[in-house]
C-alpha cells in the first residue's frame, strides 16, 4: 500500500468533498483494506464519460489496494412506482436486473479490475427484510430532516406531492452501508444527502460511520451544462473510436484541464507540465489528442487509439459550414421524422445502410457543423447542411 | 335482521359521524352480514365506561346480526419505539400481547357476545409482510396529506420531531381494513383520520371502501373533561359494585341523558319518557339509579345491581365535609407516600388489610369528600378528612 500521504493525494484529486477527512486519515493509517461502496441504479445503463468520473475514483481506490463494492440498487427497481403514476417506471423483473447488471459490468470493467471488484445487489438483504424491520429503520430518521433534502424541500414548498415511500428509499440506500459495513461511500455531489444517511444509520446500528466522498458532475462538450445524453453534449463509453476522437478534439480549450483531472489517470505532475507548455505556446489540440488517445485506449484498446484520428471527419472544420453547397431535396415518404442513417441514404450521401452505419460509427457525420450519432433524427421541414465523411456534403431540404 | 330503517336508527344513536351514510344504507340494503371492525391497542387494558361507548356500538351491530371484529393492533406494539427515545414503550413480547388480549376479553365480553365476536391480531398479516410490501403500502399516500393529521400538523408546525415510522402506523391501521375486508370501521372522533385511511387504502387495493363511524369521547363525572384515569373522573369496568353506584349517583344532572344515550341499551323512546318525567318534577336521582343498576348488572350481575346501594358510602354527602371531626396524626414511618389502604390501617379507620380492601371495593372511602379507590396515594404533609364506610371519619395529618 502507498503511504497515507500519497494515498490522500490520489483520493483528493478532483473530489468535491470528503467528510470527514480526519476519519479517512485514521482509516488509512489503520492500514486495513477498506470497503469502498458506490451505488448504481438498476435501470439499463448506457454510460458516458460523465458517469466514469466516479468509476475512475473507484479505480484509484482499487489501485491503492482497497476493496471496491459495486452495488446495484435493484431492490427499489423491482418495486417500481407504487403510486402507479409513472407508466415509464414499471417494476423490473429479476431477469431484467441481471441483464442490466451484465451490461453495466461490460462497461465498467473497462475501467475497474473485475478481479478486485465485488458486485453486490441490495436485494440480497432487502428482500429478507420484514415490514417490521422497515418500520424500525424508518424510526431512525425524522420527517423534518428528510424534508431538508433539496429535491424534497422544493417539491414540498411547491406543493408537488411526495409519496411516503420516497422517504423510505434514502433510508434503504443508507441501510445498504450498514449491511455492507462500508468504510467509504462515493457519489456525485447531488447524492450528498443520501451518503450522509449512511453515516447516520451506521451510527444508529452501532457501527463506525463511513467516510463520504463526493465527485463533481462533469460538464459536457459545450463546457457549460452537465454532460447528458438528452443535451447531446456527451461522449458515450460505447461511442466508436472515430466518434470519440472527433468529439474530444472538438472540446473548448477551457475544458482541457478539468477533463484531465477527472478523466485521465496521468499523474497530476505530468498534467501540470502540459499546462505550462500550453501556457508557453504549445498547440492545445496536441494535448487534447493525448487525452483522446488515453480514453480511446481505455474503451477500445491501444490499436484503435493510434488510428482513431484517421477515421475522424476533417473536410470541414467543426462549426464552419462552407457556402454554396449543393442543395438536395429529400422526399421523406410521408414520415414526420427519420433517423439520420435513412436521410443519408435518401439524399445519396451514402450508398447503403451499411455505409451509413460505418460513417456514423467513425464520427464522420456532421449536421450544421456538429457531429451526430445514429440516434440523431431529422424532421420534415428541416433545411440543414449535412456532411458524411470527407467528401460528401450537401444542404438537405426535407419534405 | 331488522329493517334497514330500524337498523339505521340504532346505528345512528350517539354517533358523531357516519361517512358515507348513503354507502351504509346500500350495504344494509344488500342484506349481507357486514364485517364491523374496531381496533384496540395491545397495551394492558384497564377499561372505564368511556371506552365502552365504542364497545356498546359494536354490541348494537352484533345484535343487528353483523360480524364484530375485535382487532388487536399488536404489530406496532411488538415493535415498540424504534427511536429509542421512550423508555416507557419497550417492545411487547408475544406472551404479553396474548396476556393483554385475555384481560381485554374478560372486560369486553361483559358487553359483547363472545360467540359472535371474532378476535383478530394484525400481526397475523403484518408479520408476513415484507419490506417491499411496506414500501408499496407507503406509496399509496403522500407526505403532505399525512401532515394534515391534527397531531402531526401541530408537531410539525411546532418543530417537534416526527419519526418517519410514525407515518407508517396509520398506513398499517388502514391496511388492516384491506386485510379484513371491513365493511364498517368504528373509532373515536380522534381516530377519524386513521379510519379514512382505511377507505383510501381499500380503494387503492381494489376493494369497496369501508363506511366509517365515529363515536364521541365521553365526559367524565365532572361533566366537563373527557373521562380518564389520570383525571380521576372515571368509572372503571372493574370498579366494585358499591363504588360504581356511588360514582354514578354523584354525576351532575346535566350528564344523565348523555350517559343514557351512550352507556345504556334502553331504547331511546324509554329514555325520552324518563326525560319528560324529570322535566315534570321526578327526582333525577331515581333515574341515575336506573342507569347505575343497568351498568352494575352488566359488569357484576343482577344480584349486585340490586344490592349496590346498600354498600355505598352515605354518612357524609359527597363534597360535604363535617366540621370538627377528630384529628388523628399518622406516623408514616419515614415513607414519603403510602397507598390509602395503608393509611386507613395506620389511622385505625379499618381493622386490617382485608377490611381496607373491602371498604375500598365498596366505594365507601372518601378523601376530602371525594370517593377514591385503592390506587389513591397519600403523601407526608397531607392534612385531609378521610372517611371509611358509614361511621369512621377523621382528619388525618400525615408525618
Amino acid at each position: 500500500m502507498a503511504s497515507v500521504e500519497k494515498a490522500l493525494e490520489i483520493i483528493r484529486r478532483g473530489a468535491d468533498e470528503i467528510l470527514l477527512e480526519s476519519e479517512l486519515i485514521k482509516k488509512l493509517q489503520a492500514g486495513k483494506r477498506l470497503k469502498i461502496k458506490a451505488g448504481f441504479d438498476p435501470t439499463a445503463p448506457d454510460l458516458h464519460l460523465g458517469h466514469t468520473v466516479l468509476i475512475n475514483k473507484l479505480k484509484q481506490f482499487q489501485d491503492l489496494g482497497h476493496e471496491v463494492i459495486f452495488l446495484i440498487g435493484d431492490f427499489t427497481g423491482m418495486i417500481g412506482d407504487p403510486t402507479g403514476k409513472s407508466a415509464t417506471r414499471p417494476p423490473l423483473t429479476e431477469e431484467q436486473v441481471k441483464a442490466n447488471a451484465i451490461t453495466y459490468q461490460q462497461q465498467v470493467f473497462k475501467i475497474l479490475d473485475p478481479q478486485k471488484t465485488t458486485v453486490r445487489f441490495n436485494s440480497e438483504w432487502m428482500s429478507k427484510m420484514s415490514a417490521a424491520d422497515m418500520v424500525r429503520l424508518a424510526g431512525q430518521y425524522t420527517v423534518a430532516r428528510m424534508l431538508e433534502r433539496d429535491d424534497f424541500n422544493k417539491r414540498f414548498k411547491g406543493e408537488q406531492s411526495i409519496a411516503i415511500h420516497e422517504f423510505l428509499y434514502p433510508l434503504v440506500q443508507g441501510y445498504d452501508s450498514v449491511a455492507l459495513e462500508a468504510d467509504v461511500e462515493l457519489g456525485g455531489t447531488d447524492q450528498k444527502f443520501n451518503l450522509l444517511m449512511g453515516r447516520t444509520l451506521q451510527k444508529a446500528y452501532g457501527q463506525e460511520s463511513q467516510v463520504i466522498l463526493t465527485m463533481p458532475i462533469l460538464e459536457g462538450l459545450d463546457g457549460v451544462q452537465k454532460m447528458s445524453k438528452s443535451l447531446g453534449n456527451y461522449i458515450g463509453v460505447n461511442d466508436a473510436p472515430g466518434l470519440m476522437y472527433t468529439k474530444l478534439l472538438s472540446m473548448p480549450d477551457s475544458l482541457i484541464w478539468r477533463y484531465f483531472e477527472l478523466l485521465s489517470f496521468r499523474p497530476m505532475d505530468e498534467v501540470d507540465g502540459y499546462r505550462s507548455e500550453v501556457a508557453s505556446g504549445r498547440n492545445p489540440q496536441e494535448i487534447k489528442e493525448l487525452l483522446a488517445r488515453e480514453i480511446i485506449a481505455r474503451f477500445h484498446g491501444e490499436e484503435h487509439a493510434q488510428n482513431a484520428h484517421k477515421s475522424s471527419g476533417n473536410q470541414v472544420k467543426l462549426g464552419e459550414i462552407p457556402e454554396n453547397v449543393e442543395l438536395v431535396t429529400v422526399d421523406m415518404g410521408g414520415q414526420a421524422e427519420l433517423p439520420i442513417a435513412a436521410v443519408l441514404r435518401l439524399a445519396g450521401l451514402v450508398a447503403n445502410s451499411s455505409a451509413a452505419r460505418d460513417v456514423l460509427g467513425r464520427g464522420a457525420v456532421f449536421v450544421d457543423g456538429v457531429v451526430v450519432d445514429a440516434s440523431f433524427m431529422m424532421a420534415s421541414g428541416d433545411s440543414k447542411v449535412v456532411q458524411a465523411g470527407k467528401k460528401k456534403i450537401a444542404r438537405l431540404v426535407l419534405n
